[in-house]
């Protein structure tokens, strides 16, 4: 198997097209921190069943046009050389072509507005870098959130640009569920599997279990996390009386992936207390996934994965604690 | 009088029940920025009064369940020894356990979600505590502020979850009244105490007077600024044309105190110029305290002591420019 | 030419009365980053003249209130001396009469807000010039848009102060052209020019005459800039199909031009590669004021120059990347 990334990696070394190529992979996998190519090409594998099934090609293109458009745009800022090659200037412009193509209706505009989004994104990328090294903190999908929220914001005041399948503004009201609603084996199998595919804005299953072996290919650790912060988000928000459709469509779950694998395997060494802490973020970011579809009510843009970067910044601000503890573990 | 904290501090050193408890107390009292556990049982009578006295006996016990959590989670985390023992992880779950039994129906999804709040309000402290620092700021009510809010958004996406006591969400509107209201001497009095219990989320004349005796067992001139940062609030809110029901239940009034308290003793050397800095911060806080009753009309939450955090660090941060002047005239 | 800035400065030297005056000029100029005190003139006869053309003669005395108000207590905090000789404890404090006096019903507490507003700027402007230095960043309009956001906020709890010329609250709803709207040269050029004149709340061509004026006296690049800026805003605007009546008033331009003239002109030298930048960014802060514009709808405030200070910001924290670019070119 080793041989094959090697094999590859030479055949970049030679060619600016493939080199190209590999960034933009680099890019799609670092959606969910991983800096492989293979990953990339398998979560694109998984966007491109997920948008064909679905019937919306253009999402496919439209993230497939950002990743590109911002990484020439990097190219252009001449940004620090290691974080491009690594796809850092990729995964956010990725998410922003998502989003655009998801949540605004297909016309000559929406691929104006995805490369204006990309290329901003990667200026976003780069001001959220250099403000959050001052913790030592990484950047997130902060700048997807900032960058696409204004975007969709934005639609309401031109004409030229109509959202689609955006949230309609209400005033806040309590949800009430109208009865007990079971959550049966096959239910809780699709919540979970949904929760992984929503990170990437697709509600299928089949698109779920290639995001999971691109995670695979490249961590294990990072895919068994993936699908245990699904779980314990499912089951939390089931617990909390959350609306079951949200529950099984995923929409409460994907923001808890990512804080799973993050504070589980990226930014911290797996273990029972780093496991355990993981799990409060990944139950906290349930609540605060319900708190932003709250507060975005009046102002009918979805959350994004706006809790997922609130949350894990927290957590890992924290660190120095767990680390402080996990350091007197050792000695101990 | 000495002798009684001194005999107190010598049975702690010998117990480690008692000495959880001094910490709990502490945590109570450092609400106020008192680091004395005889503040925070005074605090804690108070708050018992006005929970009992108004039949939601639920509100002590939120409080007392959540500082506790949050004092195990602070040692599970092994957070800064000192800032621990000083009470500095526990005043933000204390309050959170308060807001919560206040705000969300009894229930017994109210105390896992008091024991999350806890929980969380220690990383959520422990992150401020580590971004503030940076320019040797605070924390504040801050970690409280940002879970309370979450939690209580999140109620709204939860059928297991049910506010009350929360306002009604609303389109704003501008505030006429309907006729001109006289503050005479019995409401003057009362705004003002129930502007320093309403610190804790009571409406109380008597948990009033319990905490400022707190106050004064620690610093008199914390009392006297809580006093003095009553009165100004007060005035300042009757002569703006603020809801007189908002003014004589101290609703308006709470955070200026804590504004007066840390701007005039806590964070700067008390004297003239001092006091007429805090005097203007505590009236902005006013301002501050109905501009987010209003912003937060639509998402259907209280504003608790964000102005108070708001207006505070911008204040301390605005220091070294008074501290230039206090040194210069020292110099005169 | 020269000699006439060279004998007011020893007039200033020499009269402490004219040393105020040149303070104060200069924070009007600081509006559009002018040190300059007959740029600072020509600003304020540009405002004399909106004002009293359109028939709010307060609008000009709230503005000079306040500016006047904020230099006196700037110079009681005894801020950094060479910041306040320059103007920059003036601009915002400024901008905050205009602002108050613009959409404030006129009467005496008015006067109050518009004094309390401008001596809280001053704190506002020393805690964002403390936090923004560690990144090297300028405050912008920041203090401005933080504490008149608040002021206007607040006005809709207090009986006293009558918004007037405030937004309507509203849920969001997707702006619909009822038809192609044709943008013929007269309204260009008037798009243009009221693009200009509403970076002071004013909507007149004169004083927008009188503003490039103003620049040009200083720094002919910045008056090309700020024009510059005002077309790429229009054209921008509209082609993403924004309401006729906002592109023509030039209420999504006023932000752009400031953010041209700080990217292209006062923080970057000037060049090809800046230009671009900065055009990007220009187009951006379109959509940013359309956002922010929507984002406010339902708390019924104006976006003010928010959209230019978060555009701006995030321009200059990337510029790392774009100062490595311009130094590899020049090697090249």
């Amino acid at each position: 198997m080793n041989s094959v990334p090697s094999r590859w990696e030479s055949l970049c070394a030679s060619s600016s097209v493939l080199r190209f190529v590999d960034v933009n992979l680099r890019g799609i996998g670092q959606v969910m921190f991983q800096d492989n190519p293979l990953s990339g090409a398998l979560f694109l594998a998984a966007i491109a069943w997920g948008s064909f099934a679905a019937g919306v090609p253009q999402v496919l293109f439209g993230g497939l046009v950002a990743v590109v458009a911002a990484t020439a745009m990097a190219r252009w800022l001449r940004v620090d050389p290691a974080s491009l090659r690594a796809g850092l200037y990729g995964f956010n412009a990725f998410l922003v072509g998502l989003a655009l193509a998801t949540f605004v209706a297909p016309g000559p505009l929406l691929w104006v507005y995805a490369i204006l989004g990309a290329a901003v994104s990667v200026v976003a990328m780069s001001a959220t870098v250099h403000v959050a090294k001052t913790w030592d903190m990484p950047a997130l999908t902060f700048p997807f959130v900032l960058v696409t929220w204004l975007l969709l914001l934005a639609t309401y005041g031109f004409a030229g640009l109509a959202g689609t399948a955006l949230p309609a503004a209400a005033v806040v009201a309590p949800f009430e569920s109208v009865a007990a609603t079971r959550l049966d084996a096959g239910l809780f199998v699709q919540a979970t599997l949904l929760s992984i595919s929503q990170v990437f804005l697709k509600g299928s299953v089949i698109a779920a279990l290639l995001f999971l072996a691109g995670l695979a290919v490249n961590s294990l650790s990072a895919a068994i996390a993936a699908l245990a912060g699904a779980i314990v988000a499912v089951i939390t928000a089931h617990l909390l009386g959350a609306e079951s459709d949200l529950v099984t469509g995923g929409l409460l779950g994907f923001s808890p992936v990512l804080t799973a694998v993050a504070l589980g395997t990226v930014f911290n060494r797996p273990g029972l207390r780093v496991a355990a802490y993981a799990a409060l973020g990944t139950v906290f970011t349930v609540v605060a996934q319900a708190a932003f579809n709250v507060a975005l009510t009046p102002l009918a843009i979805p959350a994004l994965t706006a809790p997922f970067v609130l949350v894990t910044w927290m957590f890992l601000l924290a660190r120095p604690a767990l680390d402080a503890a996990a350091a007197d573990q050792a000695r101990g």
